[in-house]
């Protein structure tokens, strides 16, 4: 190879997908509906509509393995996934589970690993069908999951895209933000135990299918989860969608449990901090109404569950600026996750 | 844990996918057709029925990274996927990709692996929709491959099936074997250049995603692919069907170059030798014959990509006894591939 390559971890995650993407060439199967750059992928099977994604679990990079419980990893590795299918405003059905193993792995820990998968398919109605097990050095999960697509009468599928934002939309997110950047602090200070509910949030968060399931219904056609963080999941959607977007930190919905444990930086930290899996929403103030009267009504959840307006869509650059209660531009470094990229 | 407590390496895949699916409990959605077991899932969705499968290849498990072409492994990395599809009788659509990448890793040689992803892709009609790129200390790359199965008029699914073979139904291989296990010996030996058909065989074999459709639509309904060697995979069939398979080993296809490689050994590597991903048919003379002609007239395919009858299913034990042309039996230590049991 030639001196001076560029290594994967020049490129970065982002970067390597492009290259992929531009590697295998443009998708002609005129089944395939939403490929490569969205939450998950979409595509007609008789008159059906599969969602189909896959996210990835491995020791010492997405989790610290003498640090978890390997019942909150099962759950971790199927509900990242399922939060994908919630993205996209469908409803999960079935996963093929890959593990590698290293041989040494004490059959217990595969156990408690197993039991948190079956809780979190028996709380979203997920059915393990198949999978594959081998041998590794590094242990690793991989979920694939499959799920359904709501139908329109005229037989389209209705989705949450990263392209459909609008300028004019209202952006919405469906419950408190943070905890996950909180726990994740904990567990790096080793303050995981002061603060338990921040720690849960980070291992043990809730996938928003019935959100998201709400949203289509209510005619939202744009939304992503936050898995990297509020400020880089919405410039996901701006990107896509050739959009600008006014983002106000003061209306960002805080984990209740962030301000006491750090009152400094929770704002921050609920704006750019990954892995709280709730949903970004973005829609006409009517779709976004609707949807979040329908969330009160049917699901009768708690008041930090529902829709919380917490910026707009403009026409202008495909980016998010953040600003403060007075209007005023908040600057800050890009949060974010790339596990490849060097910091 | 416990003293004693088993490793994964005492359980082995076997074993641990059992104690996974155990630990999952019944499946009870109405809408799996085929379950943990079979070479791949199948679920209906809508009208049609989807074939779900996953298989991942390790870094120094599965291949030698300083010893292989990176487009030989990215073929591969879908060519066994695209396999499960066909030893269902299916036809292979929509694959996710995951990567888990070493920082380090030159983007050259992901360049390589993309492009024998595309390869296969192109030439089996699959579509790569999405996928995961992920930093690890070990190179892994996890296919996950939906297809479609072949509907009957009146709706059914129709597939070959691990369960489905009967006394009195013929045993046919759709090609010969034992190449792959003649390339991988080669790699071992450092004589793999010596007998570049085999190497080829090995690394960038040729799923026959032709002879499963043609299968199930000649009447088939019981096969498996040959990924852990044909005594093996004929077991799996045997132990899902409750049937006895008598396998005559004189009538077993060999690889051409596999003879005059490894004059002594070549009837039991074809035998016992895993990867050569031809496809173990198992139904009715009438069906087999009718598939035959049916690859024959149609498919125009040189003569050694034919079915060859190389046994009977009988009542009796489950499980498969090795006859010589005397009608003999042959004994040898069970082949078969299980990379997490200690040996």
């Amino acid at each position: 190879m030639s001196k001076g390559e560029p290594t994967a971890a020049d490129l970065g995650e982002f970067g390597l997908i492009d290259r992929l993407a531009a590697a295998l060439g443009a998708p002609s199967d005129e089944r395939l509906v939403v490929g490569i750059g969205d939450d998950a992928a979409v595509w007609r099977a008789g008159d059906a509509y599969v969602i189909g994604t896959t996210d990835t679990l491995v020791a010492g990079v997405h989790f610290l393995p003498d640090r978890v419980a390997w019942r909150d990893v099962g759950w971790k590795a199927l509900a990242v996934n399922v939060s994908d299918v919630a993205a996209m405003g469908g409803t999960p059905s079935f996963a093929l589970v890959t593990l590698c193993v290293p041989p040494e792995t004490p059959a217990g820990t595969l156990d408690e690993l197993y039991a948190g998968l079956r809780e979190c398919a028996e709380v979203y109605g997920v059915t393990v069908a198949g999978g594959d097990i081998v041998s590794s050095s590094v242990f690793t999960v991989t979920v694939a999951l499959a799920g359904a697509a709501l139908v329109s009468d005229g037989g389209a599928p209705l989705l949450l895209r990263r392209n459909a934002a609008r300028p004019g939309d209202l952006i919405a997110v469906t419950g408190p933000l943070g905890g996950s950047a909180g726990g994740l602090r904990g567990l790096r200070e080793g303050t995981q135990l002061e603060h338990p509910s921040l720690l849960e949030a980070h291992m043990h968060f809730w996938p928003r299918v019935d959100a998201g399931d709400i949203a289509v219904r209510a005619g939202i056609r744009s939304g992503v989860d936050i898995s990297d963080g509020l400020v880089q999941d919405l410039a996901h959607i701006c990107e896509a969608s050739n959009v600008h977007a006014e983002l106000r930190l003061d209306r960002v919905p805080l984990h209740p449990d962030l301000i006491p444990a750090y009152p400094q930086d929770a704002p921050l930290m609920a704006a750019t901090g990954g892995e709280d899996y709730e949903l970004i929403l973005v829609g006409s103030r009517g779709a976004i109404e609707l949807a979040d009267s329908a969330l009160r009504r049917h699901l009768e959840l708690p008041d930090d569950e529902q829709l919380t307006i917490v910026g707009e869509i403009t026409a202008g650059p495909a980016d998010v600026r953040v600003l403060d209660a007075s209007g005023s531009e908040v600057k800050f470094a890009r949060g974010g996750w790339d596990h490849l990229k060097r910091r």
